[in-house]
């Protein structure tokens, strides 16, 4: 059976934590950064201009090759844009060829659809995302608690939009996942036991 | 670990099939049918009357009693109603006191919060809910497969509205319950070694 898994994930909801465990639970890859690294090595893009396009946060407008200039278009950043996300699926579709891996985001259930991976969608409640933020200190610590709830909500809106945009679906929709995961409530041992019982 | 497993289900999707393998799976409790039996018993009216409150469809306006009429109110129907949905709070809260076990629908999830069910919701695409159905034989053999999408989704509609009414919370919100199982993608197999991995 193949074992290719998809993880989307709400922000702070412990998505890439899930990811991580169960790549190691399985014994397979896991690919994150990975991913930019490769569409950086492929397009000679920097790295930090790669993880921009992706994130669809585009703040600097006019990139900094690291090699030669492969384009001569009068709109250089939207030839980037594109050339980034092509590549970002021929990586994506390239890693999940050659081996079992989980991979998040990214909008990875749709690029690997014909290879019928497991796709997960990882959400919890606003008190629980916003619990794990401030244990994890992925966000200011000075930050009030109504402005995390505002900051988790606009990346989520991101995503939203990239995932809709790129896939004419709705992100979060249970109808394109397998298996949907409250972590307010299964621990991640528990959830990672429950995806590896699949593959047994 | 308190083993007791609510599954809210979409019609089609399998929810009662998943319910009960899990049940024998944990060697526990699986309720279902045993809930009318016990609310007719508690509150003396026909099982097939109790069936028709329950599943908000009362068709029948004046109940047969199978013993005393306990009722004199000038509105007995309502009274019948909110005696009927009591008990089978009552019921419910019983059960799943006495022994772990499966429930399927009847808003439980609501019914048990305290208890921290497992809270399960178990869905899939239209197009496998038709096919389920007739294999099934759920429906009239002879309902085209556009009546059959009607069918489901009115029945749907009712599940839904009855738990909005009773619990104040949106039916299928993934935020109701702490996994969401799509049953077009996963084996009922596989399935069940899921949630059974959850207890191990």
């Amino acid at each position: 059976m193949n074992r290719i898994i998809t993880i989307g994930r709400e922000f702070g909801s412990g998505g890439r934590e899930v990811g991580k465990r169960i790549a190691e639970g399985l014994g397979i890859a896991y690919y994150d950064k990975e991913i930019l690294s490769e569409i950086a090595k492929r397009t000679e893009l920097a790295e930090s201009y790669v993880r921009q396009v992706v994130e669809r946060r585009p703040i600097v407008y006019y990139p900094i090759t690291t090699g030669h200039t492969f384009y001569t278009n009068a709109d250089p950043t939207a030839q980037y844009t594109n050339s980034i996300l092509t590549e970002q699926n021929n990586v994506i579709r390239d890693l999940a060829s050659n081996s079992d891996c989980v991979i998040v985001g990214r909008c990875a259930d749709y690029i690997l659809r014909d290879l019928k991976p497991l796709r997960l969608f990882i959400y919890s409640d606003m008190e629980h995302k916003i619990k794990r933020c401030r244990e994890k200190a992925e966000v200011d610590e000075h930050m009030s608690d109504r402005a995390m709830r505002r900051y988790i909500k606009r990346i989520d809106r991101g995503r939203a939009s990239y995932y809709q945009h790129y896939t004419g679906r709705v992100w979060g929709d249970r109808l394109n996942y397998d298996l949907c995961i409250n972590t307010a409530s299964n621990s991640i041992k528990e959830i990672v036991s429950s995806v590896i019982a699949i593959y047994q």
